[in-house]
């Protein structure tokens, strides 16, 4: 079965998110932990920004666990720089053991869902998953250097600079991952480097109809489903092919790269990037959570497996989606659990 | 701990390698499960012949397994590729839920200590593990385009072409996976990409001296350690760290890259790739466990995690090793071990 149902319901102790400033001026402003005000981080290349970035966003996370890294037992990370780069430098400067991980822009969701397993089995008592994205790294190694300042066509993402953490620990606080879905790669044959919301659409469809089903729930179960970074076109296709499958979604689906930007921001059909759903996720849906605003939430991060020589070799895009169920818990839900959940 | 004891010892059911017309002279051919005669695979473009490549080596063990596509839970798996394109479509064309990795070089053991993490604690049944590399797709994305005839340094190794897979399962056979350790990211300051065992031996070190220390072992219990691709160089700077550290290998200690080819094959230091640990482990070194003339083996890929815009910015080259150790087992062991081992 695709879905892992976590059978000690592993804690989510905390996350920590850091964007950059434009995203520092959306709508979810109010909930990222750090907003930079100057996207360099001082550093001399946007690479070595893109790194600077997820080492201050990790060492946040494990800091605001209130641990020490020598209390993570592993590292689970993943960028979409070539070789995950940003990851495995981040990895030698924290000195943990390291997880890479590539699930283009679903590594949030891959990476929870493995440090989900490693705690709910007692591989680990405490580990850390992350990932970040900088706009402009992202621009000059996908598309066009910035100095060239190329149009961008109505249907591109915004690749968000900032990114994400969580500690997954088997030390109670009162969010739990419930339960996981690794997704398939799904192929619609979009071969639109500029609209990929379209190429994730499929692959979101099917991990959430897969996990709807192996957890024997409907979409109203939920108060939020959040899909990574589909965009505003992506998000209305997905929408449609939810549709077709019978299944209505309501007012608590919601796409994370649709909501970090204001629509006063030029930025076309939203934030992309695995950075995205990282932010959002570690920033405002967690927040939720861990008020009880929010009692049950589906994250859904996204990914484009293309490359740029696939592209260039005309090949479609591939597309995958990763879930993962969490739920907020009180005490008295704890106590119900407890008889018998 | 960094090291993952498996308390139900899942089993590894079988190997599959294909290698290229290079390696497939050299010592180990006659363990192999294919030699290609035209390492094009009849494809237009070198990545389209890595990418087909592993979908051969993958449909091949679960073949050599008796199982179908259907019957498999996971994909665990990685490539050298940016973004991981040939394990990305391998997926597409496979259909199968996918959890992607990036460990370089290492990702044959990451890839497997995974796998079995998920088969020992019953969250799958039988899962695929593997990865492939292809010299001439190695070649043109991280040095030369082929066409330039550049001369290569003495200290550089030969990306393999070739890869391997395994079939881990709940389903008795006579080799186990026994633990692993994931290593953690070391760096030791080497900044010549054309001497990457220099810069892995570190990593390899490390990440033996913890399973040794973790499992209460040394060298001496294993009828094989094998590195994945320090090579010639690579693996004397590792046998010297290794006294350095009062750690003695005997002649149970080999590098895969060093096994691979032949002293009259002009490749230098020998084979390299994340082909070439899962080649050498799913051709030789399994079919010596299955027989039986290896009792306990000590895989460790190891993994050299720069990218080509790293080395360019002046960043030296991270290393890492991940560490899965097996052990055969027949009848008579089985009968002890039930009374407790």
């Amino acid at each position: 079965m695709q879905t892992i149902k976590f059978k000690n319901k592993p804690y989510l102790s905390n996350g920590y998110s850091i964007v950059g400033p434009l995203e520092g001026k959306g709508p979810l402003k109010d909930y990222f932990d750090y907003i930079l005000k100057d996207d360099t981080l001082k550093e001399k290349t946007f690479e070595k920004s893109e790194r600077k970035l997820l080492q201050d966003i990790i060492v946040g996370a494990i800091d605001k666990a209130g641990l020490r890294t020598g209390d993570i037992d592993f590292f689970f990370g993943g960028d979409l720089l070539n070789q995950i780069v940003s990851s495995s430098y981040t990895a030698r400067e924290l000195e943990l053991p390291f997880i890479g991980l590539y699930s283009a822009c679903a590594t949030m969701a891959e990476a929870l869902a493995l440090a989900g397993i490693f705690v709910d089995n007692g591989l680990a008592k405490n580990v850390v998953a992350g990932t970040c994205t900088h706009f402009s790294s992202a621009e000059r190694q996908y598309r066009f250097p910035l100095e060239l300042g190329n149009q961008r066509p109505p249907t591109a993402q915004w690749t968000i600079t900032g990114g994400g953490a969580s500690i997954v620990s088997n030390t109670p606080s009162n969010v739990r991952l419930v339960a996981a879905t690794f997704g398939r790669v799904t192929d619609f044959g979009v071969s639109d480097v500029n609209n990929m919301g379209a190429a994730m659409a499929p692959a979101a469809c099917d991990t959430i109809i897969e996990h709807l089903k192996n957890m024997g729930r409907s979409p109203r179960d939920y108060d939020m489903i959040a899909t990574g970074d589909l965009g505003k076109l992506g998000s209305e296709i997905f929408i449609d092919l939810m549709e077709h499958e019978k299944i209505v979604l309501g007012k608590n689906y919601c796409d994370c790269g649709c909501m970090i930007y204001d629509k006063t921001e030029r930025v076309f059909m939203g934030g992309s990037g695995a950075g995205c759903s990282a932010s959002v996720f570690n920033g405002y849906i967690l927040s939720k959570l861990k008020k009880g605003e929010f009692k049950r939430v589906l994250l859904v991060s996204t990914g484009a497996l293309m490359s740029t020589t696939t592209s260039q070799q005309g090949d479609t895009i591939p597309g995958i989606a990763h879930a993962v169920e969490f739920e907020y818990v009180d005490k008295s839900t704890a106590k119900k659990e407890v008889k018998g959940d």
